[in-house]
C-alpha cells in the first residue's frame, strides 16, 4: 500500500476487520448494518433520540397512552380521597364515580377547568394543584417533542439509483448525481465518498477517501453529478466489472450541508453496491430552459445513456 | 482554459450547461431562477419549510383556517353525540345548537373552558378529553411557528443597487457595496463571488470564483466595499463594457455571518448582471466622524462618483 | 508598509478612513462607536433584537403594556356588543361595566377561564373564541421571548482593566489576561487582537492583526494570558509609551468559544486604548494548589508586579 | 524544548505553573478539578447554567418549592384584599381561608380557572389577571428548561477504563478505546489528545499536543481505537512505567462530534493517569459478524490481551 493511500484511509471510522462478503456497511437509507449488543441496562434506552426518530403514529400512541395511564392514576386518588370531596360529581356507581373522577382529572391536567366538577377540601385541592402543575411541565414535553420533530431538519436528498462508470475527458470516473427534490435551499454542500473493498481472500477490508473533482458547492439550485476521476492512484484504477463484484466493492456517500430554512447543517448518507453501478453509460442532462426558467425534471434522475469508456 | 482558472471552476453547483441569453440564475433578492419539476406527489409538500417562509398574512390565514375546520368537526361530533351531553346549552333551533356546540369546542381546544357550557356523560367527556389534548399539541405547533418565524435569523444585509468598474491601485477592480441596516452585529462575515459567463456563441456558460481582496472581516459596523481586483489571472481580464454584455456576465454574491443576536450562522444572496455595473465610478465615502461617534449614513449606499479607470 | 503587513491588514471590516484622535472604535462592553443614519423606515425596527438585547425591567413593562393595551380593546369590543350577552356581569354604572368587561378578556386571552362571567349569543362567543385563539399565539411569542432571553448565551468573560507591556523571553510582549468568572465550560476559545493606530498626522488609521503566541486553547478552567509578542515584524516594534499615546493606538479583542451549557458558539470584545496599558509590569500567577484543587482567585485577575523590559 | 514540541505546547489553556504530584487537572467524568474563588457577588449566579446542569431532582424540587412559594404569596394578598372578594370561599377559620386562597391562587396561576372560586371586585380581579399573566410567563421558564434539558445533547461516549501501550506497527504506541453505546449517530468525530508532565523536580508542568493517527472520523458505528504513536519526536519517547509514574503524566482526551439526533455539535471530556495505563497489552478485536449484521459487544470494551512491546 502506497503512502498517498495510507493516507487516504485515515479518515474513517470503520476499521479494516474482517467483514462477510456481500454485507453492506451502509444501507441505502443512509443507517448504519450494526447492532450494539450488550450494553448496560440503564444506557439502553436514550429517551429523547427514540422520541424524535420514532414513526409519528407510534409517538402519538405514546402520548395517547400517556395521557390515559396519568389520567387513571389521578382519578384513582381521587376516588381514594373520597369523590365527595369533587363537587358536581352525579354517579352513583363505582364505574361512573371513576369515569367522572378521571374526565375531572383530564381537565385539570390540560388546565381546562370547565368547574362543572371542582375540588372541595383540602386533599382534593392539593391534588388537583398538584397535577395542574405537573400536567404543565409534562405537556411541556410532549408538545416540545412534537414542534422538535417537526422542526428537525431532514435533508431528503434523492441519489440517483445506480452510479455509473462514465468516460471522463481522457479517463474513465465513478458518477453518480444527487437532487434536492423540495423547495429549500440547501447551501455549502460537500460531498465525501468512501470506498470499501475486499482486501485478500481472508475477508478483510481497506477503506479508501476518493478524490472528488467538485467536492463542495457553494449552491444547489439544480442537480449535482459528483464524480471521482480515475486516475492512476483512484484504488479504482485497472479494475473492471468483475473485479468490482470479487472484490464486494462498496461506495460510501456522506452529504453535509446547511439548511437555509432549518438555519442548520444538515448531514445525508447512502452508498452503492458492486451490482448498482452500471458501466459505459453517462447521466443525461435534465436542466432546460423553458419559459424564462432554468427547469430541473427531477423524475428523470435516473436516466442515462450509453458511453464508450476510454 | 487555464489549470489556474479550472481549480477555480470547481466550487458551484451550477453546472456548465446551455444557459439561455439574458437570463439571470440568481434572483435579485437571494432566490434561483430555478423552477423542479415532476417531484413524486408526496414529496412537493415541506410543511415546515412552507410555515416557515410564506407572508405572514398568509400563515395566519392558515392557522384561522385550521381553527375554523378544527371546530366545526368537533361540532358536529358533540351534535352527533347529543346536546343534551352538554350543560347549559340553551339553543332550540338546528343552527343554535351548531353554534353552541362550536364554541363550547373552542373553549375546550384552547383550554379555556368557562364552563357555562360542560360536558356531561362519558361519550361527550371523551370527545372533550381528547380534544383538549388534541387542542394543546396542534397549539405547540402553531406557537412554535410564530416563534420560529419570528426568532428566524434574516440578514438584511443591503447592496448597492450597482456593481463599479473602479481604479484600484494600478489597475482596476469590480466593486459593490453591503451595509448592515440593523442594529444587531454580524461578525465573521464572508463573501463569495461568482462569475458566469457565456463560453461560446452556443450559449454553453462557464463558471468562475472570483478572488476578493479582503474575503472575510471580524467586524461588520461600518459599510464594506467589496473588491475584485482585476489582476492577469482574472476571467474579467481585458473585457470591456461592451464584451461584458456580449458574454451576458453575472456576478453572483453570497454572504455568510454569524449573527449575534440569534447566535446562528445567516447567508444573504444577491447579483449584478452586466447592466447594473457602471464603469468608471467610484464609491463615495460615506463613513463620518460626528459628535464623537462614527457616523454610518444608510441612505448614502448607492453614491458614486466618477473616477479615471487605469 | 510591507508585503508582510499588508497581509494583515486584511481581516478587519473597518476600513482605512479618516477617525478623530482620541476615538474608541470598540468600547470596553464590546458594542461598536458607531451611529447608523437615515435608515430607511421600516427597516429601523428590528423587533426581535430589540427585545431579545433591552434590559429585562423595559421588556417586562413592554409586556405589561400590551397586555393591558389588547385587553382594553377587547373590553371596548365586548362593551359595544353590549355587556348583557355577558352573564355574571352585576356592575350598573358604565366604569363597572368596563372593568367587567377588562378582566373578563383577561381571563379569556390567559386561557383561565373561571366561568363566573362567560360569553352568551354568537357575538360574544366569536370574540371570545378569537381571543383565546389569538391570546395562545401572542402569548407563545411573549413566553418564548422569555425563554430566549433567558437561554441566550452570553459570556460574561472579565478582561484584565489594563494590559501591558512586560518582558517575554528576549524580547518584550504586549500581554492582557482573561477569565470566565463562571461554572460553565469554555471551550475551542480563540483570540483575535486587532491594532489601530494612526498612519499620518492627517488622522488617517490603519489597522493590523497581531500575531499571537496562544491563539486558540483547547480547555479554558483558570485565567488566560493572551500574550502577541512584539517581533521585528510587529508594527509595535520600536514604539515607546509616548509614541503609543502620538499614534492614539487601539487594541481591540474578539473571543470565540463553544458554550457547553448552551450548546451554541459565543463572541465577546472588548478594547486597550493607550492609557490603559502599562509598561513595564506582568501579570502575577494567581492560581494555587490549594486543598487537593487547583484554586483560581479571580479577584487578582489585575494583579501586577514590576518587570524590568528587555 | 525543540521547536516541534514549542508548536505543540501552544494549544492549552492549561499554564505551566507547578502543580502538585498527583494531582489530577481533568476528572474522568470530563469535570476540571478547579476552584474559583473570589467572584464578585453577583458574577457568582448564572441561573442558567445551574438549571440546565443540576439532577433532575433538584430541579423539581425548585420548581416545587418556587410554585408553593408564589402560591404562597398570593394567596397572602387575596387575603390581605379580603375572602369576600372571591365568592364561593367557604372557610370560616383563618387556615381555611388562607387554604382556599392559596388553592385559588394555584387555580389562577395555572390558567387551570375551575371558577368554583372566582374573583369579583376590582382588587381581586386586578390580582387575578395579574397572577395569570405572570403564571403564563414563569411557566414558560419552568416548561422551557424542562425541555431543555431533555433536548440537551449529552454524548455518553463510554471510554475504555485503561489505557495501554501496545506494539505498532515497528514501533509502540499509546493507544484507549471509546465506543458510543446509544442509538444516535455521532459524526465527524474528532479526537484530541493533550498530555501533560512534570517538567523539572520543582513540580513544574509542562503540556504536549500529541499526534493521532487518525484524528477525525465520518463517521462511528463501531468502536474506535483512538492510537498516538510513539514516533521520536513523541514526549513519550523512551519513556518507561516508572517515568510515567514519576513524571505524573495525565492523558487528556476531548472528542468532538455532531450528534444527529439533535443536530448540535457536542464535546466529550475524560482523562488517563500514570496508573491507568497497562504496558504490553493490545484491545482485542469485538466487533463481529453475526446474522447478516456487524456486532459491537460493548461490554466487551475494557478486554485486552498481551502484546509484546517493540
Amino acid at each position: 500500500m502506497s503512502d498517498n493511500l495510507k493516507e487516504k484511509i485515515k479518515e474513517f471510522g470503520l476499521g479494516t476487520k474482517t467483514i462477510n462478503n456481500g454485507h453492506r456497511t451502509l444501507n441505502k437509507d443512509g443507517s448504519f448494518n450494526v447492532t450494539k449488543t450488550n450494553l448496560p441496562f440503564l444506557e439502553r434506552f436514550n429517551f429523547f433520540h427514540s422520541l424524535i426518530s420514532m414513526p409519528w403514529w407510534q409517538f402519538f400512541s405514546i402520548i395517547l397512552l400517556g395521557y390515559f395511564v396519568i389520567n387513571t392514576f389521578f382519578a384513582c386518588l381521587y376516588l381514594w380521597i373520597g369523590v365527595e370531596h369533587l363537587t358536581g360529581i352525579q354517579g352513583i356507581s363505582k364505574t361512573d364515580k371513576f369515569l367522572e373522577a378521571f374526565f375531572f382529572s383530564a381537565q385539570t391536567i390540560t388546565t381546562l377547568g370547565y368547574g362543572r366538577v371542582a375540588p372541595i377540601g383540602i386533599l382534593a385541592n392539593i391534588v388537583a394543584a398538584i397535577e395542574s402543575m405537573l400536567g404543565l411541565l409534562s405537556f411541556a414535553l410532549a408538545t416540545g417533542m412534537v414542534y422538535g420533530r417537526f422542526s428537525k431538519p431532514s435533508p431528503k436528498i434523492k441519489y440517483s439509483s445506480h452510479g455509473v462508470i462514465a468516460p471522463f475527458n481522457t479517463i474513465n470516473a465513478f458518477m453518480f448525481k444527487i437532487v434536492n427534490p423540495h423547495a429549500n435551499q440547501l447551501l455549502e454542500v460537500e460531498a465525501k465518498l468512501t470506498l470499501s473493498m475486499k482486501k485478500d481472500d481472508f475477508g478483510a477490508r481497506e477503506f479508501y477517501g476518493l478524490d472528488l473533482q467538485i467536492p463542495k458547492v457553494v449552491f444547489f439550485p439544480y442537480m449535482w453529478t459528483i464524480v471521482h476521476p480515475i486516475e492512476k492512484d483512484s484504488p479504482l484504477f485497472g479494475l473492471d466489472p468483475e473485479s468490482f463484484l470479487e472484490k464486494d466493492v462498496e461506495f460510501m456517500v456522506t452529504i453535509k450541508a446547511f439548511d437555509e430554512s432549518f438555519s442548520q447543517t444538515v448531514y445525508s448518507r447512502s452508498s452503492y453496491k458492486a451490482a448498482e453501478i452500471n458501466w459505459g453509460e453517462k447521466f443525461t442532462n435534465t436542466v432546460k430552459f423553458e419559459n424564462g426558467r432554468m427547469t430541473v425534471d427531477v423524475s428523470r434522475l435516473d436516466e442515462t445513456e450509453k458511453a464508450v469508456l476510454n
